[in-house]
């Protein structure tokens, strides 16, 4: 499908709200189109982790129509060499620093078309100098802005290419008789969430889960155990997360995002 | 008076803006209808306290015209069968869990029609099967969405019925010469909002507040003590609130949610 | 250039997002003007520091369009005799008590005019009486509607005078061989942010920064050091800034506000 822009822009960065770095790059963005509506996806995404970044943006974009940009700006690298990468998938594009971001949050998703931006564009564009510590202001904004006012193409971005993904997030493992995998992120309410999909579980009759020294077996819902208990469900992005019903599983069983995940088969016939 | 749907959405929830829950939210309300207008009430809400953010949204709803939808996502039920509320007042309606928001949200207004959600609406509406740890998506957001398009009338949504009130907030109580209440919530700024409304002072010539040991004055605004000085106000919500001019009096004081407050006549004639 | 509205609204506040403080102004604001676009600035600047929201201002204002109504609320001395300060700029107006924010704001700025708020404008404008707490809803939010809906023009807010500045940020100051400044804030990232602008810098041909009982040499990026090393660079504010590459350098430094910076040529020919 290709792209035709509506207008609709989102915005995903680690830049918070105690500084209006968000609110600058807004500005820069309805400087380009002054009735882009523009959704903000997530603003205190852990710095510098474009993977992290990479793992929520994949989870929100395909809720978007297509014409839709996606701008993800998660930026260790500003300032250096690292390029712009750019991708159309299901009439939406995504835009982000080359750093990763975007390979984690297309994987798995086919009919991806890749961009790497033009080192020249922003000269082009009328951008040149940029800054060498905001690139958010002084670059993806506007190209965010110019994108959704359909005044640049995708294809006036740059060329095609294939993406780098210099910093995977860790995959789990088929092992003997199960799964093994890990905690990826923790989320605002303390629940943690592995890289174990649910199809991973498809062929066990009874999931145990191994978790911090517990044997868990998998649950529907977070209140199916008593208060403070912890608890074991496929969340709504079908992935395995340890929780507590009432509380914080991270607080309460000491673990963060790397934590060792194992599923077995509990039946026995 | 009846509801006319205008478009205008507001948000509270305890979603945070670490991961993109409120984003994916405003997606399946823009897929219901793309041009609607959301306003953010409150994103941090403290996790999982339906009572606390009914008590917020009751001094912000009434703000809007009529014609607004007021979606509040607390929901630490959420996959279990608790069931949903929607109130209609003042011409707006307020959608929720049904875990005491609404209840909190709507004490003491007057003329509120109550519904609760038909179990087999998801289903009806296509949404069915919903994942059973995020209605916010699957379910709040759409309804909410399909009910500012005046696709949904509120009356489609369920039956009349009364309203649970499960975990009512504390309320004051008049004792022998004076007030007994206690603090309800600590605010950004560390000001403690007690549950004394200005209504229980009126027949009283100088009102005197004991709290942590202290015995303050009721005084007009922050500013008419020295700074650092503990003070005792009558907020814009119309309820006795303890302060510290220009610091924290939840750090000052050593105080938080439930700490007892005490309100006496100290005038002597 | 004169003030020609368009309905595009900033706000900036210290309201954080665990109460829905920032959504009733909007409320408010919305009454006035229905179709007003608002852009979130920052609301988790720190608590009633009006200098500090000046200077974020500073580096946010300028970028929007002629005819844009800056909000700015931290207001420690709401409820006192504390003023009300109008400023025009630009084709934009700024709107924020009169405590020193929009001084810091418009430091540096030619062709400011400055109003001072009638003290009677409130009950002329029907607005009276306010609550001594919370001018965000009853005075800001409905004037910034106003001014943003044409209803209210600047020159009728009030009497045109001199701004009063009475908390100044530190200036950097030139020494012998150098300059010394000092850090201001730090940001979100651990970034500490001083006051020393670029220009400062202009005569030296290898400055050197003295910072935590370091030397550093001026880079260009946080990039161009090892990681976890501490780089200063000039930021995309011009001003000088000490980073860590890849983490805090607020925190690895252990700085803060206040922090003494020093600047020298430490080229010898």
């Amino acid at each position: 499908m290709a792209f035709a822009p509506t207008g609709l822009i989102t915005l995903a960065t680690d830049f918070g709200s105690v500084e209006p770095y968000v609110g600058i790059v807004k500005a820069r963005i309805l400087q380009r189109l002054p009735v882009a509506r523009i959704v903000d996806l997530a603003h205190e995404l852990p710095a510098g982790r474009a993977d992290i970044a990479g793992f929520w943006l994949a989870r929100a974009w395909r809720e978007f129509p297509p014409g839709t940009v996606h701008l993800a700006v998660v930026d260790p690298g500003v300032g250096t060499a690292r390029g712009v990468m750019l991708a159309e998938a299901a009439g939406q594009v995504l835009l982000a620093p080359d750093n990763g971001l975007l390979p984690e949050a297309l994987r798995g998703v086919g009919d991806v078309r890749w961009r790497a931006m033009d080192p020249e564009l922003p000269a082009r564009l009328g951008l040149a100098p940029l800054s060498r510590t905001f690139h958010g202001r002084d670059l993806f904004g506007p190209l965010a802005g110019m994108l959704a006012a359909a005044d640049l193409p995708p294809e006036a971005v740059g060329a095609e290419t294939e993406p780098d993904d210099p910093r995977p997030l860790p995959l789990p493992a088929l092992e003997a008789g199960g799964v093994s995998g890990e905690v990826l992120v923790t989320d605002r309410f303390g629940n943690l969430i592995s890289n174990i999909g649910e199809a991973l579980l498809a062929g066990m009759h009874q999931p145990v889960v191994s978790v911090a020294g517990l044997e868990l077996e998998l649950r529907g819902a977070y209140g199916e155990v008593p208060q403070a208990a912890p608890v074991v469900v496929v969340n709504a992005f079908g992935l395995l997360e340890i929780a507590l019903n009432g509380g914080r599983a991270a607080d309460a069983l000491g673990l963060a995002a790397g934590a060792p995940v194992r599923v077995r088969d509990g039946f026995s016939a």
